[in-house]
Formats: structure tokens, C-alpha cells, sequence
């Protein structure tokens, strides 16, 4: 089953290539739902900005739109001049362009994992080959980092759908871990959108994931343009819906999994496992390989991004009866993007290599050191 | 210690007469923290209307501003005319405007609470007095709900201080629980108040509480003004907030308390409640005797509002970049406004009456059976 057919063609790629090769258009998801907007990127610099701006957000999709601009900086540097770029300008620059994409969000571990990929064929390829047989090689490479994301979504669904009752189900999602985060149909999302192309009844619930609304924005978009039912909660009302008897499974994404897997997701991902257990549901991560971090023993290890308090100071606006922002001049406000939940309260990991169940570090070493799709 | 010195004097009271004692001025709290505006209500309509747009909210206000319009109905149909109005007519409009407040909404029990001491004063008074007497007993009842919820509030942030360790604690609350919500200086607030005025180092964390953000605005507004150090999240990051070790209790408020101890509070609570348990955290409930509801057995037996889907459709506004709705048309929405804790989940409930702890049963029975203050 391709995933063509599990989502309509109007669900863009977050990035993709413009039809030149030399610049990337890019969705810009802070306008969704309201506008759907291309952005073309010309530099890594807007690229970098992109990324910082949440323009371009989850895990997957921002390891493939950082590989995509690593690769446009250097076909762009080796075309700049009449005269190619000598090896050191293309060593320099590509560096300067590598630590300018690390540095725009620190959590997502599949950022430095795709320019890690990057920078090793890089090396490769600049050792012997021409400037452009260097550019061609990177453009080539970040392309397979988007095709096999795309392959892994799929496996991910596949994997997955196992674990969603077929005559009807209640599934609660955080954030949005779906085609607009990947270069595929999703993570989290990947379960439901196959569970809905075989017909299995599935009721979606979005929690609305302050502060940016990733939930309500995005995740609601997404699977109403794929016909699947979704309702949008605020995150305060995840216990009530369990309580009620909606729900029958939680499924998240990811942004870095330690060896342990120690989950660190966005914030409020914690709070509906800990809810999840108290309620006896299952709790399940879903994600590519890409994103188990070996090198993170656990999530004590994993860095924590706290994101300006701009994003929860602001209010919000109901009929023009609140308008403005919500937190008075002078109150100090707390904004972590992410939150660890601890490997104890996951049920299971829904992956390209299959659902991964306790003891989850056997399981995760297994899953890195073997396998299709293993890049080592 | 009276709550004179616990407050400065620029915290407004909810609602209060104007100084003819003919209308009310009540402050519109749908536009704080940007705008402290009073609104001149002048019919019983328009008192319904402030409540049922949360203009003032909060169980005990609530309870206060529908005393004082159902005083305010009779003292203008009495006046109204050169003849004064018939007993019949006086019965009439009376249980017309109780109707109207009492259908605003249907969780809070101090709502029907009051309504129902009023009407035992309208009976009364109006079998045996005169018109302008009955209408005098009417204004002097809501004056008395008023003072005695000031000496709730009071009382109930003397019970609860002494949970308060004096050495720094890190509190966190849900919604608005304070001055803005009571006649006094608030009820889950008042403990922390009351730890404030004796100079215990308290740092505040208030869930913004969506959708409507009480804790953001109104929570964040007053606290500041009383010099509380006070910092606003949001309530997805209750959980990492926990897991810091920043916080030491948590206490909220409550709309209605069934006869065994369980909670109906705002949207958001329950979660908390699981959280607080799941971290070995005391989680404890404020409130005047008035809130509980000895004819609802259990937390089944509560209304719990649902209200219109837009409060949650609706988005934030960062810096223009996300403007107007969240949730795409055609998605739907699922808003109620409270949920219920079970009691097994309460530490213990903070009353003008002391602090209450398990079995909760006998010991609600007896606070409301006997004790100063009690009405029946």
C-alpha cells in the first residue's frame, strides 16, 4: 500500500525542491489553517529562519528541510562566480552553513542526525570529486533523507494500525506528528490515516497544544482534508475525554528518544501519559528511526528548548471580547517547547522497524543496529 | 487579621450597589487585565447576562452578583410605578427573575444556594410586610451573603495557610480561585495570601487555564497587585512544572462539591489532580461551606456546562503571524467547562470550617450540620 493512496494530493510536502533545483518552497505552517503559502528559500540563512520560526516544524521535517538547504548552499556557492569555489571555500562555507542549521532549534535530534549524514558525504565526496559532483551528491543525498522518511511514515503505518481497533476507535493525538511534520504521512498520524484507508472507524481527538496551537492548527487541517473525523480539545480536557470513555489509545510523536527511551515530545506530551496510565490506556510514541538519539542515555541527557514567553503571553481573542494578550505586563511566564515522559509510561514504539515493547533498550539497540533503513 | 491587610485596596471587589443602592457595578473581568471597566447594570437582564458571559464568574461572586440583582429586580418593580405593586405581582416578578438567573449556568451550587436563602427572606417578608420592607430584607440578605463570604474567604485562608510550609513553597492553581472570584481575598488563593501577608516566600504558578485564560489574566492580574511573585504557564506544562520539583502543592477552587467529595471545577482540574498524585504532591480544594452540595451523592450527580465550541475555535495572536481561528471550519470542538476530581483524588478541602480530610463523607455532613455561619 503506497501512501499516494492514503492521502489526498492537496496535503503538501512540507519542503520540497523548486522545479530548478536551486531554491526550496517551503510551507509556511504559522499561517495554516487561515493561508496556505509557499515560501521560496533562496539562502541557508532563510532556511535557518524557517526552522526558527516554526515555519517548518517536527522532528522529520526539519531534518529533511535542513539537508535540503545544506545541500542549496553549496550547489548556490559553487554557482555563484565564474571561477568554482576552491576545496577550502567549500569546506569553510559548508561548515559555516552546517552550524548555522544546528543552531536554530536544539531538541529534534533528527537535525544533527541529517547533517550528520550530510557532512559524511560531504567528506566523501569533496576528497575526489568536483565542486559539482560535490553539490550533486548533496542534493542527491537529502533527497534519499526525504524518500526514506517518506518509506519509514509508511512503515510506521503499517506498523501501527495493528494496535487501532478496527470496529471503531477513539484516538488522542498532541501537536502534530503528520504529514505536515514529515516527508510522509506522519508519525503519530501514520496508524490512522492507514487505519481510515482500510475503513476502520476511527475518531480522532486533537488536543490544541498551547502554545502555538500546533493540535487546532495543523493536525485538524491535515485530517480533515484526509476525510478522517477529528474534534479539537483544549490540552486541559484530555482527562475528561478519557474519563468519559472517548478514548482508546494515545498516540504521539517524537523529537528525541533516549537509549532508555525516555521520550522528550512537545510539552503537555507528559501530563496525557501520566493520564494515560492512571486511566489503564495505552500510551504510544510513534517515530522513525531518525529519531532515537543512542548517544542520550536517557532523557536527563536530552537539552530542553524554552522558547520565548512572547508565545504563552499572548491571549487569545474571542469575538473581539478578549483582545490582546492574556498575561498582564509584569508576570513572569515559563515557556519549555518540550517536556520528557519517562520510558516506564510508554506502552510501545511505533516504528519503520516494527512496535518496539519493554525492555525498550534491547529493543531500541536492536532496532539502530540492524534493519533496512539502518544508515551506519 | 482581616483581609483589609491581606489585599491592597485597589483589588475590586466583583460586584457591589451603587451608592443609591438602585443598580450595581460590576467589573466586566471579560476585559482585564487590559481594561478595568465597571459596568452600571440597572435591570435583573442584565445581571443574567454578566453571568452567562462570564463578565463575573468564580462560584461564590456568582452566588453574590445573582443576591444582589434578585434584591435589585424587586427594589425596581417596587419603585417603578407610582403604585405599589400588588403581592401578586410582587411574587410573580420575583420568581421571574429568579428563573432567569438561575438558568445562566448550571454548575456552580452557589448559584441555586443563594437564589434559594433569598427566596426564604421573600417569603418571609413578603407574607407580612410591606413592599418597601420586603424589598429592604431582600437588599439587607444579599449584603449578608456578601459579608459572610468576605469572612469565608477569611477563615478559609486561615485553615489553609497552615499548609503552606513558611520556608518557600511553590504553589501552583487552576483558573481563577481569588478576590476576582469571591467577596473576599479569593478562596484558593487565600491560603497563598495569607502566606503572603506573613511574609512566607510563596512563588505562584497559575495555569492560563483555557480556553478563556482566567488564570492568565485575572489570577496573574491580582496576584501581582498583591505582591505575590507570580508566574503564568501554560496548562500543558503542569506536568514538567511537577517533575522540576518547583512545585509543593496544589490547590484550586470549586464550582460544586458533591456530598462525598467530589470536585466539579474548571476544565483542567482533574488532569491536575492525576499529575498531583502521580508526583506524591498534596492537591488540596478551597472553598466556603456554600459550595458544597449535599443533595448531589456523588460527582455523577453535577451538571457540568457545556459551552460554545468558538471559545475553543478560537486562536492565538503572536506578533500577527497567527491571526484569528485556530481550528479550520468544518472541524468540530468539544468545550465543556468543568470537570469532575473524584474525591479519592482530593488531599484534603480547605473551608471557612477548617481543613477537611478523609473520610470526606462524615466530615461534609458535619461541617454543613453544624458551626457558625451555617444557615440552615
Amino acid at each position: 500500500m503506497d501512501d499516494i493512496e492514503l492521502l489526498p494530493s492537496e496535503i503538501p510536502v512540507p519542503v520540497r525542491w523548486t522545479s530548478d533545483g536551486r531554491a526550496l518552497d517551503l510551507l509556511d505552517q504559522t499561517l495554516l489553517p487561515r493561508e496556505e503559502r509557499f515560501l521560496r528559500l533562496k539562502t541557508v540563512e532563510s532556511v535557518a529562519e524557517a526552522i526558527s520560526s516554526l515555519r517548518v516544524r517536527g522532528a522529520p521535517a526539519i531534518g529533511i528541510a535542513a539537508a535540503m538547504g545544506l545541500a542549496m548552499g553549496t550547489l548556490l556557492r559553487i554557482e555563484a562566480d565564474p571561477e568554482p569555489p576552491s576545496r577550502s571555500q567549500l569546506v569553510n562555507g559548508f561548515r559555516e552553513d552546517a552550524d548555522l542549521l544546528r543552531g536554530t532549534r536544539p531538541t529534534a535530534v533528527n537535525l544533527p542526525w541529517a547533517l550528520a549524514r550530510m557532512e559524511r558525504v560531504f567528506k566523501e565526496s569533496v576528497s575526489r570529486g568536483s565542486p559539482s559532483e560535490v553539490g550533486d551528491a548533496l542534493a542527491r543525498e537529502a533527497d534519499l533523507i526525504a524518500a526514506e522518511d517518506r518509506e519509514m511514515c509508511r512503515r510506521i503505518g503499517e506498523a501501527g494500525v495493528e494496535l487501532i481497533p478496527e470496529n471503531g476507535a477513539g484516538v488522542l493525538t498532541h501537536c502534530n506528528a503528520g504529514a505536515l511534520a514529515t516527508g510522509g504521512i506522519g508519525t503519530a498520524l501514520a496508524p490512522v490515516y492507514t487505519a481510515h484507508a482500510r475503513g476502520y472507524p476511527v475518531r480522532l481527538f486533537a488536543d490544541e497544544t498551547r502554545p502555538l496551537l500546533q493540535g487546532a492548527r495543523l493536525t485538524a487541517w491535515e485530517a480533515r482534508r484526509a476525510g478522517v473525523d477529528v474534534t479539537v480539545i483544549t490540552d486541559s480536557m484530555a482527562g475528561a475525554l478519557m474519563k468519559e470513555g472517548a478514548i482508546n489509545l494515545v498516540i504521539v510523536g517524537a523529537d528525541r528518544v533516549a537509549a532508555n527511551g525516555d521520550v522528550a515530545n512537545k510539552i503537555g506530551t507528559y501530563p496525557l501519559a501520566v493520564l494515560a496510565k492512571h486511566h489503564g490506556l495505552p500510551f504510544y510514541v510513534a517515530l522513525p528511526r531518525s529519531t532515537f538519539d543512542p548517544e542520550a542515555p536517557d532523557g536527563g541527557r536530552i537539552p530542553i528548548e524554552v522558547r520565548d514567553g512572547i508565545e504563552v503571553r499572548n491571549g487569545i481573542e474571542v469575538e473581539g471580547a478578549f483582545d490582546g494578550r492574556g498575561v498582564p505586563d509584569g508576570v513572569g511566564v515559563w515557556n519549555p517547547a518540550f517536556d520528557v515522559t519517562p520510558a516506564a509510561l510508554v506502552t510501545a514504539f511505533v516504528t519503520d522497524g516494527g512496535v518496539l515493547r519493554p525492555p525498550f533498550g534491547p529493543a531500541v539497540a536492536s532496532l539502530l543496529g540492524t534493519g533496512p533503513g539502518n544508515t551506519a
